[in-house]
């Protein structure tokens, strides 16, 4: 009898879930239907990439870039949109940046090159110096002083072609970006010229931040293409001395003011509850910031537009937040994490979309350790929409603070083979994004919003 | 005591199989990193494309193609490159297609268009007519030659934006192009504007084969944009009649020679077992014919690249083929049937590569029910690469004649968002393909292929 009880209260209890599915099914395809059909993201971002373009920290486009998003947010239908102020680091090109490799009879290489993000200039006399290739860390410390004074340290690790997960890739050899130069500094290195973090061999360079140990003197760093690093490379391998002239007048400002830009949609049931959805809205300097990371931030407005535009009325309350200073200080994040501990505000769950406007494929979960199973439970209803896979993992630079507040954090990973072409380099244009692509990123994160904020973690 | 005799067996077995899928993952990791790090599919696709461009069936850049991916499969390292003849249909677009609206006042909007494939042209004077607008089939049976005589008939089909498979869209909305105008002539329509077969609303007319019924008038019929067709569309909700225009001087010549380009490693165990790995070598002539289907090919000859370079000595016959005239006939693929039933080769598995040269993610298999099992068991091998669906289904154009030989087929499947952007459009081009996806393609019919040829089906 007991048997039979259990038996029935699991048929039941299946019915139950199997309906429950099967409305979430249809809420999702509401919400799916309405961004392919009629989503306003990738319009969006081309107004981002083409009516604004790059918007670095501090720049007067960046500012432009938080009036424009505020302006979304409020036609995609927020109940509420704000601007939350921090200051930001203030870096800037200038307008020169040249450089070569001096070759036999008074001829030059002209290098495809450009500064590191926050790195110091040249001066106008520009730096000359022997080059010294190296291929790790390991080796500029075993070269050390007697080899690397007075050197351009040509800082040459390459992104493994064969690992199919791109972003491992970067953060194995991300290191001879924002690590390797200053610690070439320590060793008297004069200047770094760094491989681009790029795969495949081509013309362009790759910016990024470099980073500098205060203890060693800041030297001038720059990208050089891949193409330029291969021939570097083997130039070096023919000939025993070679010498490099880097010219550029880049330099650091004082801190400038910005903002994080901000639109809510009021929960119903639970308003103090917060589920925060974004992207970075600051860009590098030479790119449109297309994929990255224009794609995150019109993503997330479109899930207040589409959440509006569906008439889905949300428990808790969704938070669009186009973040400030991802690419060179994190400020923005930092901000957003700051106000909300001093507000005590309940941060159930935040979703980043900083991988590129690509097809998705995954969801990447982290602080979830309790709530992975929930989680994982709904996955096949993503199935018809690209994403397959559910994995504990990182999720992104700009959700992570909120970690201390106990916030389950998620991003979305999309198909990311092309990502390194365009990631940082003046390859990173609209015209690199499929609208489908972008779109049903949007839709996967809706989805993911409306499971969360319909059943909580 | 049976009982334990079974447990150990099934141990052993469960060992073996795990030995096996480890010796598996090894020797797809060998084909693997040779192709991500040396692969030549990318280098070839500039050529094919680049060098020699368009190259619709019956053209002299048809022939420059044969040539050239013979040469290629000997550089891959082919034990034999051959051509095996056929005979192909030889269609000219000619030099001159326009049309317009007419406008009030005098005034023209000139329409984004362009003639559809196989179509007789409209002679030096040109069509005008009165449009008249359909959206499916049976609204052409339904208006009949009361309304349509006389008239340009405008096909409205929309490609349905919310289904995430864009193929299927295609299919369904297809009959517009190649049905529908021949539909309107026995009604006595004198011409046939179609809406591009694409989803997002763009500026590009996207040819493709019109097929004729020979009991009606052949009718030109051209296609125009979906920034056209939508245009049009709300320019005849507005205004009770609108008149075209159209000139086109395509024509259809008599048939031409032309040829299927081979290149084999033959099978060291089992030379006379046939597996075909394979692309089409034909183009459109609007494009560059990147993902359609230059990807197709260099992706088959990589295979035999990779199992050279590799040292993988086959069991079987592995064979690549450019298959001719996929794009507005069919003969090469009928001709290599043909041939492999006259010579009684057998033929055990064929792999099309013709949705592009985006990341992979499925395989679809035909006339494979009974090794399906068998086939999908293999399938967690290919999860780190990509792929992680194998499904029953379509294959492919070209190699669906094999199927009366009792051929299993497959089809790889990538990730098709961006395919309807570029699909039989001048925005088909090298710079849309990226290198690290088309390898992939290229990594993940390698592993299949070694599978397959290894265990047999």
């Amino acid at each position: 009898m007991r048997t039979k009880f259990l038996l029935h209260l699991a048929a039941i209890l299946i019915a139950i879930s199997s309906n429950a599915q099967s409305d979430d099914s249809t809420s999702i395809k509401v919400l799916a239907d309405e961004i392919l059909s009629h989503g306003k993201a990738y319009d969006n971002l081309r107004y981002i990439c083409k009516k604004i373009g790059p918007r670095l920290s501090g720049s007067v486009n960046a500012q432009k870039a938080v009036e424009a998003t505020a302006k979304m947010l409020k036609e995609a239908g927020a109940d509420t949109v704000y601007l939350q102020p921090c200051r930001v680091p203030h870096w800037e090109r200038g307008a020169k940046e040249t450089g070569y490799i001096q070759m036999a009879a008074g001829k030059k290489y002209n290098l495809n090159l450009c500064a590191l993000g926050n790195s110091v200039g040249t001066g106008k006399s520009g730096i000359t110096g022997a080059v010294v290739e190296v291929k790790s860390i390991e080796e500029i410390h075993q070269l050390g002083e007697s080899v690397l004074d007075g050197k351009i340290v040509f800082i040459n690790f390459t992104m493994d072609p064969t690992n199919i997960n791109v972003f491992q890739s970067y953060g194995e050899s991300g290191i001879g970006r924002w690590g390797a130069p200053t610690i070439a500094a320590k060793y008297g290195a004069v200047g770094a010229m760094v491989r681009s973090l790029a795969i495949n061999p081509d013309d362009f360079p790759h910016t990024g931040v470099t980073a500098y140990n205060d203890s060693f003197p800041k030297i001038p760093a720059v990208a050089i293409s891949t193409n330029d690093a291969n021939w570097l490379s083997n130039q070096l391998k023919r000939k025993m001395m070679l010498t490099a002239f880097v010219q550029t007048n880049c330099q650091m400002l004082p801190d400038a003011p910005s903002f994080n830009v901000i639109g809510e949609v009021k929960g119903k049931e639970y308003p103090n509850e917060i589920i925060t959805v974004g992207g970075h809205l600051d860009s590098w300097d030479l790119a449109e910031g297309a994929h990255d990371d224009g794609a995150g931030c019109v993503q997330s407005i479109e899930i207040i537009r589409a959440l509006k535009a569906t008439g889905i009325q949300p428990k808790r309350t969704i938070r669009a937040v186009m973040f400030m200073n991802e690419e060179n200080g994190g400020r923005g994040a930092r901000k957003y994490e700051e106000l909300a501990e001093l507000k005590g505000e309940k941060h159930v769950f935040a979703l980043e979309s900083d991988a590129g406007g690509f097809s998705p494929r995954t969801f990447s979960f982290e602080n979830a350790d309790v709530s992975f199973e929930k989680l994982n439970g709904w996955k096949k209803l993503f199935y018809p929409y690209g994403v397959y896979e559910f994995v504990k993992g990182h999720s992104g630079a700009d959700i992570e603070p909120l970690k201390k507040l106990g916030t389950v954090l998620c991003a979305l990973i999309p198909d990311t083979q092309r990502y390194f072409d365009i990631h940082h380099a003046s390859t990173d244009t609209f015209e690199t994004v499929s609208r489908r692509e972008l779109h049903l990123g949007a839709v996967n994160m809706a989805a993911l919003i409306y499971l969360v904020d319909k059943y909580g973690l």
